[in-house]
C-alpha cells in the first residue's frame, strides 16, 4: 500500500508576558512542525524557551515565526516596510530563537513568516527575497515555509534554500491558486469535514477546487492548522484521524 | 622594553530608529572592543547590522550588550527581575546579535551586560550566574566582561567561561574595590588627566587609590570608555595618546 | 435596621491587543468600581474604550489604573523610578483614560495605581506624593484608592484630595496593619468563606485578626476583588450574597 | 499698509527617553504653534511635560501631534489601520497631552496628525473622519491642522470643528494641489530662498506654481517648518526675517 506524507504546522508560543494565547501543550500532540513567535508580534524570551522545550518533548520540528514589530496589532496589520527592514527583522528574530534552540539542545528546522509579513511577502518579490536572504545568511539549512506557489517559494529557490509549499485547510482558493481574500464572503471553510476533504485531496491529488468552479493544481508540502480558534484542538484531532484512515502520514519535512 | 596590553571597550549601537546616540564611527578608531546594544534597552535590527559592519571595518572585537527591557529608561532603572528572567533576556539578545555577526561573516568575542543589569549582577550572585549560564549555554567561547572582582567574575569562573575584569577610567573606587556610587559627590573623575593617570596605574601596577586614601589592588583586563558624553571622543584620543607614551598597547583580549 | 456600605473594586480592561485577560463583562455585575488599565502595563486604546462602555452600561464607577511602563512584566516588577517619573506616568495615563471617559459621556471617579507602582507607593512617601500630586493637578475631584493606612492615604490627605482606604479579602494582615508579603507562606487566604468573613468583619467592625494573633484596627472604604484568578467570578458572587445577608450594601464612594 | 497673518507650526517634543531629537528650545523663538508628540511614535511623559512648559514660556500655541504606534519607525511607515483604530489612537494621545496641558495651566489649541497617519488621512476619508470625530468627542474647541484642501479639511468641516489648511515651504506641488510624492525627484525644494518665496506667495496670493507649470490656488492658514533637519534653525530664522520685510505677521490661528 502506497502512503502519502505531509507536514502539519501550527503557530506556537504566541503568549506574551502575563497574557496567554492558544493551547500549545495540547496541539503539539497532533502536529509535526511548530512555528514559534520571536518577540516582535508576540512571544517573549520566557515563552520562547518554554515553547522550544515543549516542542522538543513532543518531538515536533522547531521553526522561527518572525513577524512585524506590531505587538498591539499582533503583526496582522500590513506596514510599509522595505526589503532591507524585513531582512533586518528576520535576522534579529531568527537569531533570538536560534539561541533558545541551541541552549535547549535543539536545532531549528524551518522559518515561516507571520501574519502581514507572510501575506505581503507572498506577492511582493523584494520582501520575499529579503526573507530568503536572511535565512541564507544566518541558517541556510532551514526550510522556508511559504504560501504554495508564491513569491516566497520563488525567492527561496532563487537564492538556493529549501522551501515548503504551504496550503490551508480552512481557506478557499481562487482560480490562480491564491487564497480567497479574508474579506470575501467565502474566504473561510467553516465546515470541518469540508476542510478535511479539501486537504486530503490537496495531499493525494495535488488539486483543489477553486471558487470559480475549476480544479487548480497545488503542491501541498505542509498544511497550516490554526491554533487560536475555539475549535482548533477538535480540528487537529479530526484531521489526524482522517489522515490515518486515508493513509496519510504526518511528518516534518 | 617590556610592554603592557589592555583592552579598551565602549558601548556602541545605542541609537534607536530615528534617534541617534553616540559617535560610533569616530570612537571605533580608538577602541579594541565594542559592546553592541541588542534591542531591549537600545539598538534595533538595522542599527545592530550597521554597527557590526562598522566594528568589522575597524577591526574591533564585537560583543553583545544585553540590557533590561526598558526602552524609555535606557535600561538604567533597576528592575525586580529574577535570575530566570535575566537568563531568558540574555539568551534572547545574545542570539539576536549572533545572527547579525554570522550574516556579516563576523564572530562574537564577548558579552557585557548593560546599565542596571550590569550593576545588579555585580553584587547579586543569582543574576550574575544567570548571565554566565546564558553565555555558557549559547556561546561558551565568549568572554564575560564584568566589574573587576564582582559577582559576575566569580559566576563566570564558577561555570567555566572566560571573564575580563573591567575598570573605569572616570569613576572613583572604594576601599573594598567597588565603585563609589554615582549619587556620591566624588563618584566621577571629571579631570581627564587624573582619569588617564588612574587608568595607567591600574594597568601597570594593578593598583588604584581609594576614596578612603589607601591603595587597593585591582585587576584591569579591560577599560570602559563612555561613548555618550560630550567629551567622549577627546577622552578616547587622549587615553590612546598617553598609552602610546607609556608603552601600553590597546588590544582585545 | 442599620446598614453598612462599602465599595467593591476590581481591575478591568487588562486585555492587550489580541490577548484577552479577565472576565470583565461578568464581573461588572457584582462590583461598584472599576480600575481601568491605561496602556503602560496593560490595556490599549481599543480596550480602554470598550471597558469604559461596559462600566457605563453596568453603572459601575470608572477609575484610572495607571502602572509602570512594563508590558512584558505586567507592571508587577518594581522599578527604580523617581517621584517625578511616577508623576509623569500618572499624568499621562490619567489623561488618556479621561479622554475615553469624556468621549463616552462618562466621568472619572477615582484612581488606583497598579501592581508594583501601588506597592512601592504604599511605603515610599515620595512616590505616594507624586501620585497624589498628579491627581491634584489633573483631576482634583478624583478619589485616590490606596492601601488602608499607607503612605498613599497620607499623601492624598496632605495635598487635599479625597482618599479611600483599600482592604483585601484574600490577603492576611500583620500586626502593624500591613499586608503579609506575598512570598510568606500565609500571605493568601485560599478558603473563600474565611476570606468573606474577614471582609465582613473589616466592614462592620473595622477590625482584622493579624497573623500575630491580635486584632488590628483597619478602615475598609473599598474592597479589592481580583479579576484574573480562576475563581474570581465565584468569589464575587459569594461576597455579594453574604453581604446581602449581612446588610452590607455595595456602592461606590 | 495692509498686513497678512499666518501661523508657523513645527513638530516638537519628539525626543524619547535618553534620545534627543530636534532643537525645540531654539525653534520655539520663531514659530507660533507647536505640535507635541504624544508617546506612540515619539515623545514620552517626561518629554511631553517639558515641551508643554517650553511652549508656554515662549507663548507658542500647544497642539497634540498623535502618530501611529510605531516607535522604531517613528510613525512614518503606513500601516493598515481601520478608522476605528485611528479614532482610538487619537483619543488616547489627545487625552494624554491634554492632561499635561491641564497640569501646567495651559490649554490645547490644535491637533495635527503625524507622519504616516497624516499622509493616509489626507486621502482616506474614513481615517480623516475618525480623526475629526476624536477631536469632536474629546475637545471640540481644537483646530484640526491638515493638508490644504485634503480629506482632513473636509472631514473637519463635515463634523463641525475648525480646521487649518496647512502648506509646506520646502515641498513642491502638483497640478491638483497635492504634494509631489517624496519619492519623486523634484519633491523637495532645497534652495532656501526659493522655499521662502513659495511660502510668501501662498500667503499673500493664495497661489503656488505647480510642477506641471501652471498656477494652483491654495489656502495657506498655517505653514509647516521641519524641526529635525540640519538647517531647520537657519530656515526658521530666514522665513521670519523675510516675513517681517513682506509685512506677514506670524501668529497662531
Amino acid at each position: 500500500m502506497s502512503t502519502y506524507t505531509v507536514d502539519l504546522n501550527c503557530d506556537m508560543g504566541e503568549s506574551f508576558g502575563a497574557w496567554n494565547m492558544g493551547n500549545d501543550g495540547e496541539l503539539l500532540q497532533y502536529i509535526s512542525s511548530s512555528n514559534i513567535a520571536c518577540g516582535l508580534h508576540a512571544g517573549d524570551p520566557a515563552t520562547m524557551k518554554k515553547t522550544v522545550r515543549q516542542a522538543l518533548k513532543h518531538n515536533v520540528a522547531i521553526g522561527a515565526h518572525p513577524g512585524l514589530p506590531d505587538l498591539s496589532g499582533f503583526g496582522r496589520r500590513e506596514m510599509a516596510v522595505s526589503g532591507e527592514e524585513v531582512y533586518d527583522m528576520v535576522v534579529y528574530q531568527l537569531g533570538a530563537l536560534s539561541a533558545f534552540a541551541k541552549s535547549e539542545g535543539a536545532k531549528l528546522h524551518h522559518l515561516k513568516p507571520h501574519g502581514a509579513m507572510y501575506n505581503m511577502a507572498a506577492t511582493n518579490p523584494s520582501l520575499a527575497e529579503a526573507i530568503a536572504e536572511a535565512i541564507y545568511k544566518v541558517a541556510p539549512e532551514l526550510i522556508l515555509y511559504g504560501l504554495a506557489g508564491s513569491e516566497m517559494i520563488r525567492a527561496g529557490a532563487k537564492i538556493g534554500i529549501r522551501t515548503a509549499n504551504e496550503v490551508f485547510a480552512d481557506r478557499t482558493y481562487q482560480q490562480d491558486g491564491t487564497l480567497t481574500p479574508r474579506r470575501s464572503p467565502n474566504a473561510l471553510i467553516t465546515d470541518q469535514n469540508e476542510a478535511v476533504q479539501q486537504v486530503v485531496r490537496m495531499v493525494k491529488e495535488s488539486k483543489v477546487q477553486s471558487q470559480q468552479g475549476k480544479e487548480v493544481t497545488i503542491q501541498a508540502d505542509t498544511i497550516c492548522i490554526h491554533g487560536d480558534g475555539a475549535h482548533a484542538l477538535d480540528f487537529a484531532r479530526k484531521i489526524k484521524e482522517v489522515f490515518t484512515t486515508e493513509g496519510i502520514q504526518v511528518k516534518a519535512l
